[in-house]
């Protein structure tokens, strides 16, 4: 046989093996999309955690409960083994008191607020100040200490509307939770107040996470609802010396012992090659977690039950890990890295749903790699038929970013977006804002790429 | 000059010209998504013709209201000339009385049905009948006349979780509420039941236009919930031959006048070439139409008011129409078709929205011409960053379909179908429903596609 018609033949088994086994993908592909739309149990599970757990943050009884609830159902649906990975987590805690009441011309009026996560409380009697508005930090530098000092700052920034992808947005004005009582505290400032980050309009104020920093006082911030800050920032056109009383009495407690909660099924013929699959089990206590991230565990938990029906048998291993303290400190996701590394473990790709259990459109990954990521791309045709055409870099997810360094390749859920930022960090993420195919067509599409990586790796 | 050098430069032009146009038409699109997000009209509108005037079913004064209503405000815009098209559509009204008990071993439950568009009523005291359930059309005929004779028809058949597309389920199950009381009526049947269709396991009934034959008797038909299909057919299987007492009083009158709702911009340079946006003004009597399409409507009519405000003048005429009609007849649809084709009208393209105003994923077509389809795709590229990916031959809508036979593109938009058929026809199609966001990315889809083909044509 000539030599160019013997490469031709191989050729041709090589094209014939891979599109057997393309086909023999797009139907175990189907079949999980099918699992998942009749026979999910997500749903289901995640109607339990909001509503008869509901607020977990950590450190929390509801996240004690969370851990032992996710723990116990994973070990039900016998896939694998099912244990707990100690982690030390931060413990503040809200309370009962959250008052902003503004003072103008005599008339009290009374707006929705929020303590922000790991905020320091105010006096016991409350802080009464003048409030001095802003619309960016840099029209705080502007005004410097003399116009600030012995005042609230009050960061009345709209998320911007215009954003298609509403992360964009997020990530624009995220520094305005995060940072806005470091950067009023510099100049002087006696408390902080942000304008909700969220893109509707209602009364719901949205909590989140903030820092002080070791060098600057440490000042009272909380989160105003939309309504209330067009509200505050209307008063204070008509009375610019219009006082306010801020009143907050949360507290931060000694750090408590917590778990990240994860199942394991051995890889058949790469055991020590590791595909991870997750969320984060705490949610904050003001809502019920529904969509963040109570979507993206029950997302995650769904694998061992698919798997199991589907007789899936995973030649690399499976790891579903529900992460502790994504929240307000990311202990469980450092917990989790520093023990992995600890054990030489070689966790190969590691996928996170924590955007919410909206209608998946692709997914987003961390471009570490420019191999592994050509080989992830490798399967998007394979997801065309179920929505998925969105596939960018636009990194993995903050639990599982923490692997990056060990050569993870880390690949975020991309659902629809339109939706997140009305509930996130809010009393509204509640069960009855999840659609039950839209969560589960999130589970389908994990479930289908975990089993496509745990197939044929990422070499 | 050589001659393939005077071609090289021609395409070089050619390109580059191209390239600027895209480059303007890159722009003009991104300001017709910032608009609709930060300034859109479309939701504001939703909730007047949602919450003030609310169900619009054809010859009810809901639906002139309705009228009134989308002409007056389009009027306000001050873009175009706005005017009525008369057409008499069929005036169906569903009354008070809509009644289903299950009687069986002494013990009464009632069920939640309601009437379907079109059908007769039962006798004033009710029909009392044994129930024979089926799960499909060759379930029925199998049964055939001996067992059906003198009985209801029950047609469970579960609208199918598996497609992805949940029109594709829809139209699956479709016939069992269009053709249930003609099939049932085959067979002696003196009444038909269908399983509402919907995705939702709620206790909701959906209704929907039905059919009867000129040869065969007509017979009431109703829909019931899916929570109460499930008790129905418990209860059969504890008790075969439980009756059932039905009681609908539903009436038709004779045909009233009624309108589509017109808006019209003359094109600059070719003004006999139309490209028709729209959807139908009418809406079941059970819900608001929020959905169903309350959502089209307002889009196409914010196509007024982003033209003017972005100063975009277009090159075709472009019209804005709001179809009388499409739920109970498609009268509107047909006069329009009707009045055009004598007019020698040129409808080049004409798109509708009548799926929902959730978030756009892309747009179906109706592939009558190779060769527009093929122009209308190369704008695809466009779409792609605000997520417009899924382009199809999947038709175009049930309106404008009628413009089909006069070589008119028929386009649909299609948006994410999850949510959908959880709402549609039913009460629970209510402008809370709706997020604000997803409607107007479908409003910023439509209008972008109506310039382009404004500015580009389909040659």
């Amino acid at each position: 046989m000539h030599i160019t018609n013997l490469f031709s033949l191989l050729l041709i088994l090589l094209l014939s093996h891979t599109s057997v086994a393309q086909e023999r993908d797009s139907i175990i592909i189907r079949s999980i999309y099918t699992y998942a739309l009749e026979q999910g149990k997500a749903y289901e599970w995640l109607d339990y955690l909001s509503n008869k757990i509901g607020p977990r943050l950590s450190g929390s009884v509801g996240a004690e409960k969370a851990v032992a609830w996710a723990k116990s159902v994973m070990e039900e649906e016998k896939n694998g083994r099912v244990y707990l990975q100690e982690v030390m987590v931060p413990h503040w805690v809200r309370n009962d008191k959250e008052q902003l009441t503004v003072i103008s011309s005599g008339k009290k009026t009374n707006l929705r607020i929020c303590s922000l996560g790991g905020s320091i409380p105010t006096p016991a009697k409350g802080l009464k100040a003048q409030v001095v508005e802003v619309k960016s930090m840099d029209e705080l530098e502007k005004l410097g200490a003399e116009k600030v000092r012995g005042k609230i700052v009050f960061y009345n920034v709209r998320m911007a509307d215009k954003h298609i992808h509403t992360f964009n947005a997020y990530s624009e004005s995220g520094k305005y939770r995060w940072g806005g009582a470091m950067n009023a505290a510099k100049f002087g400032a006696v408390g902080s107040i942000t304008r909700s980050l969220t893109l509707a309009m209602d009364d719901y104020p949205h909590t989140g996470a903030m820092g002080y920093s070791d060098t600057l006082p440490k000042i009272p911030a909380c989160a105003v609802s939309t309504i209330g800050a067009d509200k505050l920032s209307a008063l204070l056109k008509e009375n610019p010396n219009a006082e306010v009383d801020l009143l907050m009495n949360c507290e931060t407690f000694p750090d408590k012992l917590s778990y990240n909660v994860i199942a394991e099924i051995k890889g058949s013929q790469f055991p020590e090659e590791i595909v991870l699959v997750g969320g984060h089990l705490d949610a904050w206590d003001n809502g019920h977690g529904a969509h963040d991230d109570g979507a993206g565990c029950v997302q995650s938990m769904e694998l061992l039950r698919a798997f199991r029906e589907l007789k899936i048998q995973p030649k690399r291993t499976v790891r579903v890990v529900l992460f502790m303290n994504e929240e307000n400190g990311l202990k469980g996701a450092k917990e989790y890295a520093l023990k992995a590394k600890e054990a030489g473990e070689n966790h190969i790709a590691a996928i996170e749903s924590d955007a919410g259990g909206f209608t998946p459109h692709g997914f987003s990954y961390e471009n570490t790699d420019e191999s592994k990521v050509a080989k992830l791309l490798s399967f998007k045709p394979l997801f065309k038929e179920y929505g998925l055409y969105h596939w960018f870099d636009g990194g993995g997810g903050a639990d599982i970013n923490r692997l990056k360094d060990q050569g993870t390749l880390c690949i975020g859920l991309s659902p629809d977006s339109q939706r997140y930022f009305d509930y996130h960090h809010a009393e509204t993420d509640t069960f009855d804002k999840v659609n039950r195919r839209e969560l589960h067509l999130g589970s389908a599409a994990m479930i289908s790429l975990v089993y496509l990586l745990s197939e044929y790796g990422l070499k």
